[in-house]
């Protein structure tokens, strides 16, 4: 960037009027966008789905590594992410930052084109948001507006007993892209003219710094009339995702660590920081992979897509969440991922 | 608060259990509330309003003199106040914050008592959120949702010439109140053996705190078939806003400083500092009143609601957005109210 313009000279609404000039709503719904007290949504005998989500800088991202435009591509894949998961089609979202002045003009126009690179990609309008000031970092709140026709929403809670345990994609690949981005940095902060040694990683550091949501996968359920018993997608990892479905449905599961679907390049990966790339995929987090059940009567739908892997089955809650490793072992199931507050 | 308990002692979703472990939904559209990947509200040939605001420790508020439980029902009501602003009424609300470890499930539960407090008196249902960690201080961002009769939504680019300009309650207060938790903070950070003197502030402490948003207005307006031309809160002060009035309808305007509604509270208190009670109605900000504008035929309903103030008219862009002064000046009106990014 050669230019750098202070955000402080547009002032709130220059901002808001500069970051929403080419914003072109593309739903019909979408009756009203930025630029007065609410946005407004049209519905016609649909039902609204809404999830929200917040980023903040040191926490979730680390700017050192994180391209702005990736960044912004991020916030917005994350979000529709989860309403995908509820088997429903994004429609909008609403988008609030937090900026310290740390951050130029142009900085921010970088972000945006991010957000509005997902916003094409996944056909949803940006409606409505907020721009404020940080004292320190940078703080982005995202909420995502989508619909469904009444009452085909699929929750966490109502998987059952039987029915096939599926995943989609492949695990633990952005787990191991952030080990790498990590270990650069570290390099770096010790010795800032020691190039970055990324070559040949792009797929797991893809599958962090620009996560895709599986809309393709929910389009493939709806042609082939395929309605999952439950689903959730998989930010914290899967085994925290499986005990969630577990708990909430009052089940208990078998996982298959053969299974789990794991990319040849994350295997790889892997074994360069000497862990067990199964561990990856159960506790990494941040895959944006959908985890679903189903009848066992809809198996044969299932083999027409690759994307689609089944990892094991529903069981009684007694029995337990277990996973049953290729060595033959028998283990339940932990939930080793993402705390929240753990590291602060 | 006698105990502490430290919010990484329960987990993210432990956090978000206790957190919503009250919850009942009272909106029939409230279809699913928190615990899912997203929230889903059903309409019935309704249109659907959504606002979003974000709040930032250090900038937005200072904990320092900011009661928690008070905080959360601000939080709430502010965004409320913006759907409000679109003459429809709100449903539900969605919440994310981000928190730092300095605090405890105590003090987010005193947070979370003003929330369900605001909820509670404005009819909505808190359907979802996001928790998050901080590096640095407490940061809450909340999306409101509402619905309105299909096309009965106000903007505030339609107002007309010839159009009386009206505002509701009295302005000014809050910032006033402002003025006076930052002295007593200050005179407290030099000496903190001195009491605060707050005696006989309550009235504008309690517009700055505990602000309300206009649900009453808009049942009024409801109720008698008015329905303003254009309308918006007020948060950023009178002049801000009646400049985004004119610009937006490609307009100008008379405003009557006499016809400013000011209570006498905020006007001993503005004495005390030795400002203006004018310039605190103009600029001061965070009054969270309505700003609305009605064709002249509407006067003779307005004078049943002695909380709306007629202030002025709408006139043709060409003349100007001007402040007819007490002693007889004609003064162009200016936002000097509040820059989100200048006093960063």
């Amino acid at each position: 960037m050669s230019e750098r313009t202070e955000i402080a000279d547009l002032g709130e609404f220059g901002l808001i009027k500069h970051l929403t000039k080419n914003i072109e709503l593309k739903n019909a719904s979408s009756i009203l966008g930025v630029g007065d007290d609410a946005a407004v949504i049209d519905h016609f005998g649909k039902q609204t789905v809404i999830s929200t989500d917040m980023l903040i800088e040191g926490v979730h991202f680390d700017l050192m590594y994180t391209p702005l435009k990736h960044l912004g591509y991020k916030s917005v894949v994350v979000n529709l992410s989860d309403i995908y998961a509820m088997n429903a089609t994004p429609t909008q979202i609403t988008m609030s930052l937090g900026l310290s002045n740390r951050f130029s003009l142009e900085a921010l126009d970088e972000f945006y084109e991010g957000v509005y690179a997902a916003c094409e990609k996944y056909d949803v309008d940006l409606i409505g948001g907020d721009t404020c000031s940080s004292q320190k970092g940078f703080i982005i709140s995202v909420t995502a507006i989508g619909e469904v026709t009444p009452d085909t929403f699929v929750k966490r809670n109502t998987a059952q007993k039987g029915d096939l345990l599926c995943c989609t994609g492949d695990l633990g690949a952005a787990y191991v892209g952030l080990l790498f981005l990590e270990r650069e940095k570290q390099i770096y902060l010790e010795n800032p003219k020691i190039q970055p040694d990324l070559e040949g990683e792009s797929y797991v550091i893809g599958k962090l710094l620009k996560p895709e949501a599986r809309k393709d996968i929910i389009e493939f359920l709806a042609q082939n009339e395929i309605r999952p018993t439950s689903m959730m997608d998989i930010s914290d990892g899967l085994s925290s995702e499986i005990l969630h479905i577990c708990q909430d449905s009052n089940l208990g599961c078998r996982l298959y660590e053969e299974k789990i679907p794991i990319a040849e390049e994350m295997r790889r990966a892997a074994f360069k920081f000497e862990i067990d790339p199964t561990a990856c995929a159960l506790s990494g987090g941040e895959d944006y992979e959908l985890l679903f059940t189903l009848p066992q009567s809809e198996y044969d739908k299932l083999v027409l897509n690759e994307q689609i892997s089944v990892i094991g089955y529903m069981t009684e809650a007694e029995e337990g969440a277990k996973i049953l490793t290729k060595g033959g072992g028998t283990h339940n199931i932990t939930a080793q991922g993402w705390n929240a507050f753990k590291n602060t």
